[in-house]
């Protein structure tokens, strides 16, 4: 259990404090304050949980993990068990603090989920939100694997993967709000209505296929470092 | 001695380089300014001091030591002193310096002081002050206490603990100021007014709890590495 | 084939998140934002494909490279083909995804493209952005082979170049947008219109000079470590 | 010689880069974009130089080197030379950069010159000036002596004393423009006019001062790792 564990609490960080930098301090901080919260919540979680589960804390990245044949799918199913249920309960928690202000409603302010078209940030359509983010996370998927090689020095890793999350953030927060993870999406997702609800599929559908894609290609050897 | 020299000016460089970044130049570098001074300070106090104290400079880190088996209490208490006065005098040094500008006084600018309810911040009420911190505060110590664990890559985690530190504060400024940290709290609040004293006792509190909670889950094997 | 697929991959996401901030998200990241969303991509694939290929993702890095002696020219001719390939492509993904937003046109928006002169960002003489070119490349170049130079730790070049890229970015975007990099000027050059193509051979002269003059200086043993 | 051209392109870089984001770009990137400016090319150069001459690229860290036993006087010398130039050479360049934009000039936009008083910045009086410049290059020194020290990790020194540097001027820009380097304060002021050079000493002494307070408090043994 200890793996699982570690995956809530890696998921728990990453939306309280990514997703509550936006709906506390977005007004002041900006896209760039937004970027760097989900991406350093990342690093501290790498290096905090990191050499118990890997630190996936994303259900695309352990589906990606499995499609380069390094991880069993039954192991992956509980480690996304166990980043939904951070991601909930990291959105119920947000929610618990961000109500500690007179003027907050979910309706008024989001609980930081992401989506497209009308009303949505820079108000971008379905067909650039997808392509944004199957292409993000299978880049993405592409540093994860890369600077978990053999060849790469393991201990950068997770600054490497956290601040390459801070680039996606900085493109895309205007497109999507960024997901590249299913978890991220679904938590705040369920507390901010229909309308987030609804656009979920593309959030799950997309980063699922750009990471299984990066995992796909290591797994051909295309991106191995010679001997 | 060392230990508590290198405690004294750990906290003197966390408060003097965190507070006096808002209170000097709060209205340039906005929240992300402040954010990035509170975490750099203490990265560069990571590995400046680390080697002869640990850098703790945070009483709830301590006790969260303590709680984890990591350190005895006789020890704590004299990094706990070392700690609160490294804060105060850094609070009286950052006074004297804004107060090189004409137009400063503590009623008008404060010191970086934490607090919350009307007048302080975004005006978030007491409930939603304590969760932020006994949380952020617990998610922390996660980050501390895995980043110096035995699996851990050591060398990395006064930079991930840095940064998260820097995510926390991101997501928490609005609400509380952030403190997690009871000394960085009180140093600030002896020279702000009897509005900051009177809510010292959250920060001392929740920070505590928070820290301890993840001691203990650490100590119970919950969050150990598989050998 | 797998170096120039790294190479291929690595400055396609470098063009991306780098001019896919700008174009995207300027108004609200600032230069900042885009300064970091161009390094911090660095970063990221200096750790995913830097064991692959040394991540040069730049045709002035290469062409040092063969300056300082530590690349063949059939080597670099290939990277250098994988380099401008990944930038073009990434500059169409780009305009499929800026495309997305109703109000968006090449014309008006632009595409991250370099330049100098009357209509281009604070309008800088091309003598200003020659020089510029030419020695922020050239002190990137210096950065880049003394970071992976036998005495330096070679586990942070990857991210002290990239920070190096980010700190070129702060001080440069006004004047040319900031190249160093002829690859990443060409892409969305080639998208943006007749006065960014008929500006290129300033982004390709000058970062090749500055570049080979780094690599000359190393070769010459004027920089080397002591034994 | 090769490690006082180290020292020149080391202290070229910090202030072409810092004083040059301040120049070109300060009114979009504010102080925060200038603060990562000068703290991410120290680390470029870190990495890039360190283990050439282990870049001080700063009198005041020199001095401090010798204080505390670590430096001869008559290298610290030729390295102060060597940093006095680059840092007078990058300020040339930085001055003929920037006079490529039409509405430039020293006196209305400055060179990125310390100051304090009426018309500089926020104000600050002389004493502020001073204490702010001794205390900020003390607590840098510490940084910088503890993370070279033997007990720290090696390889991380130059990005905590970088991440330190990015902490010192959010705080103090507006109070100094913030110096702890005499060679960062003497190549602008002599472009500068005579209002900067008239306030060079307190850049030079308590710089100084400071950066020798740490290196004596090293030396003594009180901030010495147990064995």
């Amino acid at each position: 259990m200890n793996k699982q564990i570690a995956e809530f609490l890696g998921t728990f960080t990453l939306v309280l404090f990514g997703c509550g930098a936006a709906v506390i301090a977005g007004d002041d901080i900006g896209l760039t304050g937004i970027s760097f919260a989900f991406g350093l919540a990342l690093i501290g979680m790498a290096y905090g949980i990191g050499s118990v589960s890997g630190c996936h804390i994303n259900p695309a990245v352990s589906l990606g993990m499995v499609a380069a044949g390094r991880m069993s799918v039954g192991e992956a199913i509980t480690y996304i068990v166990a980043q939904v249920a951070g991601a909930v309960a990291a959105a119920a928690v947000l929610l618990m603090i961000a109500s500690g202000k007179a003027d907050y409603t979910v309706a008024a302010n989001g609980l930081g989920q992401n989506g497209w078209g009308a009303g949505y940030q820079a108000e971008y359509g379905m067909m650039a939100a997808f392509v944004f983010e199957l292409v993000a996370t299978f880049l993405f998927m592409v540093v994860i694997l890369g600077a978990t090689s053999a060849g790469a020095p393991a201990q950068l890793a997770g600054l490497a993967i956290g601040l390459a999350l801070v680039a996606i953030h900085l493109v895309g927060i205007k497109v999507t709000g960024v997901s590249v993870n299913p978890a991220r999406s679904i938590g705040p997702a369920l507390f901010a209505g229909s309308a987030a609800v609804g656009q979920l599929w593309l959030f799950i559908v997309a980063p699922i296929l750009g990471a299984a894609a990066a995992g796909v290609l290591f797994r051909s050897g295309m991106l191995t470092a010679p001997e």
